[in-house]
């Protein structure tokens, strides 16, 4: 059993050896912070995880790239233009921003780098991310001038104001940080994210940074970030659209306290490490659905006994991805037969006669038979801001566990008068 | 090029020796019409089409069984409770429903039939459909009163009444009836239909009725049905869930004034009646989009140049069914950025360097470069009622149209409080 110590109040800078910073560049709107910077003190190994849109966004074309030479020195993340469907101009005004900041970075004198030249990354060391709407090309006067100023304002207690520059319909930063001690030395692991439309498996309108000062190489880092999104990131379902830039990188510096062997899954506390990764990605993956645009309950959808771990999913995400389903909880309406529906479609096998629903303790649906005793105990429970629906097919040992939310007014405010 | 008479005001009577009507029996509310009867003076071949839902309401396992036999009697239809998931006690209710409109039609002296036991038609004659609120079991009693009321106020005129008892959360009734001469004599074809919430491709809580005085047996009106629904209930998207009791029924009385050849494929005007068939679909499938919940916008979504025909399907419905794109239709927010997003995650081959978005006559993303040159023009054609958004990918022959509607407030309130 391992334990990890949660830093109340951390994040992308909470690991030795980062500094990030956020600044405001104009890119959509004035006077908000839209550009955000990480950047290392020296090259980290770096891994990434991108969405499987097949349109993706221009950043997320060179990153894939980059991320395969496994080291990476900063990332470069804008909000309020995804620079997606943007074609050749996209993809240079990427590269062109990389280049800025690798520039940038060479000239730098302060505690994130030695002066000189000799500090300049290679540009290839830099990846970008944007996030915003589609279709518009990066403002890029103002994205450079942006970039420079990041570059200088970069700062190791820069993690609340990159946060709050990766916003978009974001209500609240989202940041989680865990400390464990690998080899008797303290590792710390931290990262911050945004959502929040265009949530759904596999990654969506997301964009989440992890950074740790562990000492592990590329390849076990890529390791342990699958493993972590498999069960985290790749299970938050907000609407079911997926986006075209939805990405996830993860940083090791190998910092200050980081034990001198590397961590790969031979070492006895790879576990340990991959157990304090998931919990930051859960802690993440948790916030972008509690903050689901216009969410007002988060509700974990829990498909147990389906005939195989597949259909627990296919079903599990139909739920979590039904409207029908998610009017219901916002209006704390007991509906549970769009629950069975919506299963029922999902492509997974399904037999009403042998499947139950939960709402939390309460069951409503048993083997074919209407058992919804009180209607008021269901709706007490669909009451909280937080609840589980639970579906047992009995046809199996097939689990699946999805994190998602409601669907309000709210959500159709948001999204019908956003990129005006 | 056949050419057919729409008829006004025409609906589920138009066609000769049909009989319907509607009744108030307080299944779910008192005092409004939701039960409804369709009966023909003799047995009439019969066809139909289910949902493909694993979860399946009685009244669908009862009519998928009894419309192999190929010849019906009657169908009676209520909302207000679907009957899903209420495992055998449903079945033996929507069976027991049958038998109450067996013996009442039986017993009954009017212009629907000559008096008398040997009108009796056997029980697996009548079908039966419901619609409403999943996991509820029917009021026998108050429905086997309304059956048989029913029984007694069939009418030659009663298919306005009929068409108000089948709806639910429908804000208009939905009818269309045409005329077309086959051999020389008059053939019409009537129909009415009901949505409006969980309308997916593959049919939805759509409950859909057709009447037709063409002789033609159960195989070929099996055929032409197929045939007719695939490009209309078929393509019809509100909010891309599928329903428990998805349903459409078609009976041919081979009535007064039809030919005596019977219609088969062999048939020289085989293609006009399945063109007039199709027209009363498409008409009924139209409106249902139209009064889709909440709904303020028609849009026809039409996906040119696909690899496959698969793959414009694929597309049409991923764009159709995006809650981003939906939201943003009801917005009149040219945010076609996302319409390429749905594309692309639709699992057909998607391009972006080949792309074209058009809003009716406007392009706005053109082979990867973003040609918006006037977005007050895009605007303009969003405001419309109804509007076109046609995605060509520019990669073979593929096409497919879908029509579907916008993502209001509406939707969400209709849904989050429909049980209650």
């Amino acid at each position: 059993m391992v334990t990890f110590e949660k830093i109340l109040g951390g994040g992308i800078t909470s690991a030795q050896g980062f500094f990030a910073c956020g600044v405001a560049a104009a890119i959509k709107y004035e006077g908000r912070m839209d550009v955000a910077l990480v950047a290392a003190e020296k090259r980290c190994a770096v891994a990434g995880m991108f969405t499987t849109n097949q349109v993706v966004a221009a950043p997320v074309l060179l990153d894939r790239e980059r991320v395969k030479n496994g080291y990476a020195r900063a990332i470069l993340i804008n909000s309020g233009c995804a620079n997606a469907c943007t074609g050749e101009q996209g993809l240079a005004d990427a590269k062109e921003s990389a280049r800025i900041v690798a520039e940038a970075l060479g000239g730098r004198t302060s505690s994130c780098a030695a002066a000189g030249e000799d500090n300049r990354p290679p540009e290839d060391e830099i990846l970008v991310c944007s996030t915003g709407v589609i279709g518009v090309y990066l403002p890029m006067e103002r994205l450079a001038a942006g970039a420079k100023s990041a570059v200088a304002a970069l700062s190791p207690n820069g993690g609340a104001d990159a946060v709050r520059a990766i916003m978009t319909t974001d209500t609240v930063p989202k940041e989680a940080a865990v400390a464990l001690t690998i080899d008797g030395k303290r590792v710390v692991i931290g990262g911050m994210c945004k959502g929040s439309g265009m949530i759904e498996p596999r990654m969506a309108t997301m964009l989440g940074f992890v950074t740790t000062d562990a000492n592990i190489g590329p390849q076990a880092l890529d390791t342990a970030l699958r493993l972590a999104v498999e069960k985290t990131f790749n299970r938050a379902v907000v609407d079911g659209d997926q986006s075209t830039n939805d990405t996830i990188l993860i940083m090791a510096s190998g910092g200050a306290g980081a034990p001198r062997t590397p961590l790969t899954p031979a070492h006895p506390q790879w576990p340990d490490f991959c157990a304090a990764l998931r919990e930051v990605c859960d802690q993440l993956a948790r916030k972008i659905v509690m903050d689901g645009e216009g969410a007002t309950k988060f509700v974990t959808v829990r498909v147990k006994g389906a005939a195989t771990e597949r259909d627990a999913q296919l079903a599990a995400r139909s739920i979590a991805k039904s409207a029908l389903v998610k009017t219901s909880w916002f209006g704390c309406d007991p509906n549970w037969g769009r629950v069975m529906c919506a299963a029922g479609y999902s492509g997974a096998m399904v037999d009403d006669q042998k499947a139950q629903v939960f709402y939390g303790a309460e069951c409503v649906f048993d083997h074919g038979k209407v058992v919804m005793r009180d209607r008021d105990r269901v709706q007490a429970v669909m009451k909280e801001r937080q609840f589980e629906v639970v579906v047992s097919l009995n046809l199996g040992n097939g689990e699946d566990t999805v994190y998602t939310c409601d669907f309000s007014y709210d959500y159709v405010k948001i999204n019908g008068d956003y990129t005006t």
